[in-house]
């Protein structure tokens, strides 16, 4: 009996407990609720909570609990209740070229420089024009949000219709400007690209969800003074600078018949190393050269997909993960992918490594997720923002469906389900900066239909002026 | 005027000719018509037909032409349309073991004898029955079905159980019996699995959708006498044999310790080289022994998202298919690869031999799409039946959405497209042997609901076993 007394007693505290901030029925007053049968913070504290919820609250997550704690503390106008999904941070997309989703297969199977120089760059000085970005973007908007990513990093022509078209769309990105010393559509050279992209930044600086950047294409497009000048120009500004570096071993040759060193070691030479530097690609570091990153606090995006396609080799992501180096992933342009599909390099990260290096331990499930949600957010200089669900970052979050799926069947390890198994037609919900970007897998932000049309038209020209190489 | 009169004439002659054989308005009475906006036949005479149909008749091929005349033609109780979609032979998953869906995610990120010795072997002593099979089997034909998949070639214990399971959901299969040195469910050893073998293949030899074979498991479990001993049976027996040969370089090592050759030579040397044996992996042969596999005609199934996850290293598939050797694509068992997704290793092995070689123009799309198609069936000795579009095969034929998806946008052209971009959520329409498995998307031959029950109760009670190296 005093057994039964006890107990009742420890009930009533354990309730009194729960329900604290909602005493006498009052609950919080949030914008939205999203809850997850499993929620992946990739937060050390709590990894993964079994049927938790957040609370959202103009944009920010203010709570993250078990769901019976969130409803109870909580009342949303909005609820996406996620049974049966996971709810993670969204992925972000470290490297990409948006508006290239318009050369998506028009050239396969050939080399990099070929591929620039006799499909890409003829194609781009042809058709690529602010109508032609506007529409791409948009196509890579909606791509990009159905697959699961709610932040991406760009570099290509007109970053302002980018910009604009990324803020409709609703997505998170840092938009760089690209700065080169060769004519590029819309500009002579480096004078005209420079004095444009130092007004893009100043112009975009304080935007809610975009960080504008200054993008020099590559140590062998860009010559030296002018990366030390697009260098200083983004430390005063405090924005991020992006290039393409170490691609291929041919760039590595090149770089060192001119200047007598390695790119990395090049780019140290003029002091462009600096932790706001984002590096793409990264193929063909030597061991110096990655100390020299990890020392400099560089990022590196890896993109395996492109790397394959475009045979540049193996990044040595393991030999840079451990020498501290900050790393993320990128699907580069669908040109050379062909999608922007990060469940794709995901995969293709977790399974090339292990092939490559004959050690089927180098980059266990656990780390390459990390790569594309909290490890990516640092490497872009965001991780403050995103890439974790804890209280105070934005709501930039997920739910992806791990029921009524043959290839989600059975569950052991969610992490290794996310790493190996998830298909990006898995994705439901999408919110970025607390607001709905796709609900029940239609995405709200884009007008799909207008899209596919100019996308067709715009396609068929291209297709009339250029023979495939098919 | 006589220009106008004489294109009348032709006009009308035209109409006869298309007409022909409904003439009087009597149209031929078949069982399913499949369209599609692009017909990929696989057929060299007429790769791709623009808007074309099939017309199909107690589950055979009859005719293959543009949308127009097959209608004009034809007519059928049942009609996929397939407008907007691309209609193809059905992908051929040349190396699989089914039922180990239910060991998916239980065990990652380690070394292939470690996790079959530590791993999948113990699991399988423990958990592995006439059960398990069924409901693994049934999980791996949903995945499958799903996917697009419409043959697989499997080799899993309770083979009797197997063939019952593919035959109730509709797919073609080869299905290779199990025969191994020691112990294995239901087996004390050798001798009482090859008994049970050679009575499988007997009762099932003249299935409409099954092949039986037998399948010892490789050169390392299995003693040279009996592979002859097998090798000898599936002759006489007029069926495949399949085997796992050279997967890993260890492997090669053993085999060379005990036999003084690599694994191929050590097969030629017992005289089980020959055009019916189908082997999978085959990661590591030498330039001789790659000789030894085209002069004897024996197969090869690559197995990349495997042989990548467990380190096996990098087939040398160009090479292979340059001495002549046919060539297919498996997904291998889901517990190594962790899904039954022939569109991830279509793009695998477009991409990572590019990147091994170092050589962007080997396996162009169109030799990856013919390798998990029509050099698929070649390879398991399917290919007067099945792996392409033609009058006379088979109808096993999938339809591929290519509207209102983002990564379908544009469409150069459709071979890049299905390589490259194309997603195992694109696949509407399913049909194998005339019959439909999946229509929009659903599929109509496996009860889901149950087979979700019963696999997560299975998972459950291994879960509960064994602690994942998670």
């Amino acid at each position: 009996m005093l057994c039964l007394l006890l107990r009742l007693i420890t009930l009533y505290c354990l309730s009194l407990l729960l329900m604290s901030p909602a005493i006498g029925g009052e609950k919080i007053e949030v914008d939205l609720i999203m809850g997850g049968a499993y929620v992946v913070t990739m937060d050390k504290q709590q990894p993964v909570i079994r049927h938790g919820a957040v609370a959202i609250r103009a944009g920010n997550i203010i709570d993250v609990d078990s769901r019976e704690k969130i409803t109870a503390r909580y009342r949303a106008s909005q609820q996406l209740a996620g049974s049966g999904m996971i709810l993670m941070p969204g992925l972000i997309n470290g490297h990409t070229h948006a508006a290239m989703t318009l050369f998506r297969g028009l050239a396969d199977d050939i080399a990099l420089m070929e591929w620039l120089q006799h499909n890409i760059f003829p194609a781009e000085a042809r058709f690529v024009d602010a109508d032609f970005v506007r529409i791409g973007t948009q196509l890579a908007c909606w791509e990009m949000i159905r697959g699961g990513i709610t932040t991406f990093v760009d570099n290509y022509f007109y970053p302002d219709v980018i910009a604009r078209v990324t803020e409709q769309c609703g997505l998170r990105a840092i938009i760089g400007a690209p700065v080169i010393d060769f004519p590029s559509p819309g500009f002579k050279g480096w004078n005209d690209s420079f004095a444009a992209a130092r007004a893009f930044v100043r112009q975009w600086k304080h935007h809610r969800l975009i960080t504008p950047a200054i993008a020099p294409h590559a140590p062998y497009t860009v010559k030296p003074e002018h990366l030390k000048a697009a260098s200083d120009v983004t430390r005063q500004l405090g924005v991020p600078m992006t290039i393409h570096v170490s691609e291929t071993a041919h760039e590595v040759d090149e770089i060192k018949q001119r200047y007598g060193k390695r790119p990395v070691e090049h780019l140290e030479a003029y002091g462009v190393l600096n932790p706001s530097l984002i590096t793409a690609h990264m193929v063909w570091p030597d061991a110096n050269e990655i100390k020299l990153l990890a020392t400099r606090g560089v990022s590196v995006i890896h993109n395996p997909g492109s790397n394959m396609k475009l045979a540049s080799g193996f990044a040595p992501v393991p030999e840079m993960l451990k020498a501290g180096v900050k790393l993320g992933l990128g699907t580069d342009g669908a040109a050379s992918n062909n999608d922007l599909d990060m469940w794709e390099e995901i995969r293709l990260t977790a399974l090339i490594h292990k092939g490559h290096l004959l050690d089927p331990t180098v980059l266990p499930a656990a780390e390459v997720l990390r790569m594309a949600t909290l490890g990516g957010a640092e490497a872009i200089g965001l991780a403050d923002k995103i890439g974790a669900i804890t209280v105070g970052r934005r709501a930039d979050l997920i739910q992806v469906r791990v029921t009524e799926l043959a290839h989600a069947l059975p569950l052991y390890n969610v992490i290794s389900h996310l790493v190996y198994s998830v298909k990006s037609s898995d994705i439901v919900n999408v919110v970025v900066d607390g607001r709905i970007l796709m609900r029940n897998q239609v995405v709200l932000t884009v007008d799909q239909r207008a899209v596919a049309v100019e996308a067709n038209r715009l396609s068929l020209r291209i297709k009339r002026a250029i023979t495939p190489t098919h």
